[in-house]
């Protein structure tokens, strides 16, 4: 049976399925952030330390949002991948510095320790800031952190942000959905790892528009997984290259000769994906042929 | 054949599959915004008007980005939808402002008569700021209203924004993908208007997020047809009602009984409905029993 919970009228309440428990707010929980306040990210509110996971957005430091530069004002740990620009760190002028994307040994710092640093942090008393590119919901491990962090019993938040492909589809004028060509879109991971694993059957087709995050080395193997799920070898498609950043590049072409056009235009990441129609768009297309510039 | 075409290496390039040909850079192009300049959107650089499709964001003000507040301080004209926060269209001051969600006769304006007035505004020589919830190309019809622009010649772009599954998702610390739920996620629209056409075959089921955004008035006949698509009847799934607003709230049930569990709540727009395994993940959890507040 669904009951439900509610709290003051300041603060935002939840329906819950389980046994009726207490709510216990954090000290820095409230819901009331109308008039471009933001309390929930007010220095000196915590009792203790806490992590506040924060979206970098798609590259473009004025494609934070106000909410995420103001944590990283008040931070005073920022743990952070590779790929963020260094503008977006300085909004955290007065914090420790840690990049888990590389360590002596040049290998990225496993998960677990990322989730286990986060927490030690945090239990030191700071106010850790893990900053990620796009959103950290969307391919960004994201989920592992909180869940480290609700089960050590630390105070964590999430401030969203512009996922690369929003990002990048906006700068190519390349809407995601759109009414002639696209009901649904779609987003994946291309890493190489565990391409055979992944299923995406059915992702990408008449209707759809399927996106596919951080597959260009890969794009090869790509085109062939997609080709073996059905999709005709025509498919149009589109590689985004350093979407909102200078130097971005839009590459039309088709599902066959997706490797191909990577290779002949030496694409490198960042980089997105596009597959299905609204590749094909007017405005995608006089971005593509030059008519108009992308920015 | 894919040829390239470059342009000087302050401005972005594309690659294009048509005949070359030279690129027009708008008076306001230009890629360069490190250190958080917006040229892009810099007042007194277009030479006539122009649109600016800016993504409000998914309802909180401070989820703008930080390129959009600089959009709207430089609007003369803001064409915008409902449910954006009055806080929002303080940001554009001196801007006129025109809302196209109702008319005197409460319908909504059609999106022809949208695309005109855009063109119209801009070709007056205004800068006209199209104020979008979420994202301007997840189902705003962004793209309609781009095409619109690159077809009548009129300079435009595109200031991406936090689409609201992100915002909401971020608010109940439900992560969208997850490396033990879910390798994708996708996004539909539930509008009651063509719900029956819609194929939506596959996108939901094990490893995969389904997010259907504007269908809580529909959640009874969403739960059937994706039941009738071969969903299991007890997949989990949830409600996010009002997400990144005051008065959030996250409902957790099971497919078989979300219709019933929207009614039972009084969920009312605007919700998400979220289906698939994220939805049981440690830290959403945590949030839906009241052991951590939602913010």
């Amino acid at each position: 049976m669904v009951t439900s919970l509610s709290c003051s009228s300041s603060r935002p309440y939840v329906a819950f399925t389980g046994p009726k428990k207490a709510l216990l707010p954090l000290p820095h929980c409230t819901a009331d952030i109308r008039g471009m306040q933001s309390p929930v990210i007010a220095p000196g509110r915590a009792a203790s330390g806490r992590v506040i996971l924060v979206g970098a957005g798609p590259g473009a430091p004025d494609l934070l949002t106000v909410r995420a530069v103001r944590a990283l004002a008040v931070a005073t740990v920022v743990v952070h991948d590779g790929l963020i620009d260094p503008a977006v760190l300085d909004f955290a002028p007065g914090a420790r510095r840690v990049d888990v994307s590389k360590r002596r040994d040049r290998h990225t710092l496993p998960q677990d320790a990322i989730n286990a640093l986060l927490v030690a942090e945090a239990r030191a008393g700071h106010t850790v800031i893990r900053l990620k590119g796009g959103d950290p919901f969307i391919f960004g491990r994201g989920g592992e952190e909180v869940d480290a962090c609700v089960a050590a019993g630390v105070a964590v938040e999430v401030v969203p942000g512009v996922s690369a492909a929003l990002g990048a589809a906006a700068g190519a004028l390349m809407p995601l959905t759109h009414r002639d060509h696209a009901s649904s879109v779609s987003f994946v991971a291309g890493t190489c790892q565990n391409l055979v694993e992944q299923d995406w059957a059915g992702l990408a087709g008449k209707g759809r528009t399927l996106v596919i995050y951080m597959g260009v080395t890969n794009a090869n193997a790509i085109a062939d997984k997609l080709i073996a799920d059905g999709l005709a070898p025509d498919c149009p498609c589109a590689v985004l290259e350093r979407g909102t950043l200078p130097g971005a590049r839009v590459v039309r072409t088709l599902l066959a000769d997706l490797g191909g056009a990577v290779v002949a235009h030496s694409v490198v990441s960042p980089a997105l994906l596009v597959i299905g129609d609204v590749t094909r768009g007017v405005a995608a297309a006089a971005v593509t042929e030059g008519l108009i510039c992308a920015c």
